[in-house]
């Protein structure tokens, strides 16, 4: 073509160049190499490559295997991943630290499928605990019995007289008492329920041994706290069991004072290696001090965020603690409890505005949900700010007028794609049809133009977050069932999955430019799978297994050979 | 749950925070806030969002339209886009600038169903210009006349006696003169043509007013030179017609030193408005003076940047030039040609990659590709460097063996999905059923892991890009044939189109961390559109409209109401 070639003999106009000059090519020698791997990046700049390369903590390149061989110098570490798959790594937005630490301490009823199965488990375990010493344990569910009725006391107090019992229900929200454990708290026919929670009474007025929502609290205080040292090796437990599922990052729904310190403890003395995004619990002092301080970020060499706040709205659908608009459809006259008050929270998310603070709170029933958006948006008339984040944890049943809303105030739902595939086996019975529209409605939402961070809810759900993004991108369980999936119409694409999974957690974090992709020069927290969980077919998901785990370009997890 | 809460009145450790506290949410007013849209952002942490906010040229915030009207203050414009769709600034990863601007000087031949119909146009426009005076044209494809033949110059010499006509084939690959031209150029029967072109001459000899690739040179030459005056005004009627079809940044394939250096006239001005990637053409002073200068990287507040080189490896299909690694299928005893040495590409590679430059060669035959591969990887091998981000400029047909080299050299196919549906007509003429399926083989280069920039290749197809995202989703010319699409297994989702025409060429161009998508801190160039193309069915794509076009949040082009 003619492109003005001749103009080539014209007068050249010196004019001096900018000052913006690119830097060259990345020359100094990588501390590590990723080579040989199916990469899904999650950066839409460069979604899958084969290769890339560390240096200081920091992704420093992503590419080819050749360029990246090109940054190998004689101390470099060059990890051949076999032509498996590598993501970012992975971030469970909404999860109990504290409680699974505790979990790891108490016994584990999960997967138990009868009342003396969960018996036969803590029986068990008495025998290596002195009398007169509490023993707790975390994860019934009446549901997997064959039966939908709270158990009672009766079976628990025979089998175990001596112990004070002490069993948590799979979704936290109820507790399962023995009369030891009922004695010692005081608990009688007279003892009334709080305000938020229901002691489950027989028919002569006596407590049956479980205890709904705030009802538990009386017995949980009972219960004697671990030592700090007990507490710290607890919580290293929790923080090996993330690395072996692939977990690099959290976000802890609710966290005392005493635990923030001491995962900072942790973390100062570099035994956190995760990225901790701790939302502070609902409770005056600790906010009094957390907001004072203000908003901290990425302390410890991005280890650490202190700036939200967890509060609470309603309970949860499996012990029908959920607020609803209209009653349950298995209990027409209940219709939940809702946790806090409107006014309540929004007065903290005001002032959570003011202090540069994000605010989370638990919503599961559609009364909750709308209990919380109503709060949010009095705050944000209050005090208008953009790029809050204020979230929703849960966001599990929503009225079809509230799914817009999120997008509208800016609000982001944060739901545990694993819970949509633990309820649904009864879940219909609690709502029945209409209102399961708007249950779990990941679709709905993504189409309002909301990001979706996923999350596991652990302990109240298993950790590895590969259950989650299964759910996600099957709503079907680990057996695969129902065949074609749970309300299809409601699935993630796999990349919204990997992305919910990755870099939506970091935006819900404010973290997104250092943490959530494998992008040139965010933090090298990867984990290398097995299998290519981006194209096999749904059902060999779960098959998947974690083979090695990095935090800050260090292996912080290697599965057994 | 009970999660430590006893822990609370524990000792609480005294530990310093750290110093990476977070910035409050922005609330400085903005310049511009866009709202009640469909924003498709291009950045995997914010997919989708109904308003943005911008400050002093680059995106501030982007979210909910209550949180961007947060940021209105006293000064603020506000733009209100009606529900309508905005997407990031488009990117012509591949075009001719200064090859437009002489485009919008000379006469459209595009369209042309006849000969007559050519001769027809020239013939008019000769009225308003002095006899004597050239008359370039260019967009002529006798494969849109019902013939496959080259046109002779009989007719366009006797309708046009007194003034040298140049008129040039669609793909720029050809040339068709009348006599007076190939009077002034001094082109006789005895005259040869040079390596890598071709003199059509009929059966006396006599030449028959075509010349194929090199053989152009010599009349080309001819054409006098615009003023400097005209040469600018033209390269703003260029600019003018970008920003009317939404683009805010293109990459120049081929400049020569004057017009860089007019480029950067106008960048001084303020009167590129765009961002120009500028590639180099393959001339030995120029780049001896570039590469001594060095790599200039976002000239001029993000106008301009000159870092790349192009070069020519072979011709192209439709004057089968193209380069093939067997015979044309329709003319068995021509392979194409090479229009530069694998040695002289190689070298260029290695200079390149020792000053910085990226070197980026057209390709189009499956030999002509082969051979650059060859060449960057001899050049790597020699100079090995990461993030090259070498490219392959069209890459249109590829042989089987070679589509994963791409990859596997980090080598970047920079291809015009527009070419697909211009040559889907008669490519299964020359190349034969079986090499058709490594012909625009977009998706199968996507599996391998690498992005492809999206282009136009203008002035020799239209400037709208939305012809080639339309190509990309569809492979479905205008009218929306094939049924089902030209090699349907090939398209890409529109989620990659929408990354080809944005975030990709800001890769292709060592831009992603400024440029490429809607995100806080990048330049605020966007579009505008009547149309949300990232829904509406495929064959409603064409026609949507652009709006307005912004770059650095200034509007550049606004529809007619």
């Amino acid at each position: 073509m003619i492109a003005f070639r001749t103009l080539l003999g014209a007068a050249v106009l010196a004019a001096p160049f900018g000052l913006f000059a690119q830097a060259a090519a990345p020359k100094a020698p990588a501390d590590l190499i990723v080579t040989y791997a199916r990469v899904y990046t999650a950066d839409d700049a460069r979604p899958l490559v084969e290769a890339f390369a560390v240096r200081d903590g920091r992704i420093a390149f992503v590419g080819s295997q050749r360029e990246a061989a090109v940054l190998r110098g004689p101390n470099t570490r060059v990890v051949d991943a076999g032509g498996r798959t590598v993501i970012p790594g992975m971030v469970d937005a909404h999860a109990h630290f504290s409680g699974l630490a505790q979990t790891l301490r108490s016994v584990d009823l999960t997967g138990t499928n009868s009342l003396a199965e969960v018996i036969a488990r803590v029986v068990a375990k008495s025998k290596s605990v002195p009398k007169g010493t509490w023993i707790t344990g975390r994860g019934w569910d009446q549901n997997d019995w064959g039966v939908t009725d709270f158990p009672t006391h009766d079976a628990l107090t025979a089998a175990l007289p001596d112990h004070p019992v002490l069993l948590e229900r799979v979704d936290g929200h109820a507790q399962y008492a023995n009369m030891a454990a009922m004695k010692a708290a005081g608990v009688t026919a007279a003892s009334k329920a709080p305000v938020g929670g229901q002691i489950i009474k027989d028919a002569k007025g006596n407590p049956t041994g479980v205890f709904v929502d705030n009802a538990s609290d009386v017995l949980e205080k009972q219960v004697p706290a671990p030592t700090a040292a007990e507490y710290k090796s607890a919580l290293k437990d929790a923080i090996a069991l993330m690395h072996s599922w692939g977990l690099t990052g959290m976000h802890d729904a609710g966290a005392t004072r005493a635990a923030i310190d001491t995962y900072e403890e942790l973390a100062k003395a570099k035994e956190l290696n995760l990225r901790l995004y701790v939302m502070i619990g609902d409770d005056k002092a600790a906010l009094d001090h957390y907001f004072a301080k203000g908003p901290q970020s990425a302390m410890y060499d991005g280890q650490l965020w202190v700036r939200a706040v967890k509060l609470y709205a309603d309970g949860a659908m499996g012990s029908r603690g959920a607020a609803l608009l209209e009653p349950y459809s298995d209990d027409p006259n209940n219709s939940g409890l809702l946790k806090s008050t409107q006014e309540h929270i929004r007065e903290v998310a005001e002032r959570g505005l003011k202090a540069g603070f994000q605010v989370n709170t638990h919503a599961i029933g559609d009364r909750g949900n709308r209990v919380v958006l109503d709060a949010y948006e009095q705050a944000l008339k209050t005090v208008p700010t953009a790029d809050h984040r204020f979230r929703v944890e849960h966001a599990q049943i929503l009225h079809y007028d509230d799914i817009p809303r999120f997008a509208q105030l800016g609000v982001i739902p944060s739901m545990q794609a694993s819970h949509q595939t633990s309820d649904m086996y009864w879940i219909g019975k609690r709502l029945g049809p209409t209102r399961l529209y708007g249950a779990y409605a990941w679709q709905s939402l993504l189409q309002t133009g909301v990001v979706i961070p996923n999350g596991s809810d652990f302990p109240v759900e298993q950790v590895n977050p590969l259950i989650s993004f299964h759910a996600s991108i099957a709503r079907q369980d680990a057996r695969d069932w129902p065949a074609g999936g749970w309300f299809p119409e409601q699935k993630m694409s796999r990349e919204d999955a990997l992305r919910s999974m990755t870099i939506w957690p970091a935006y819900a974090g404010f973290q997104e430019a250092s943490m959530g992709s494998l992008t040139a020069g965010k933090f090298a927290d990867f984990v290398i799978l097995d299998t290519d969980i981006m194209r096999v077919p749904a059902e060999m998901v779960m098959k998947a297994r974690v083979v090695s785990t990095y935090v800050g370009g260090k292996a912080v997890y290697e599965a057994a050979k």
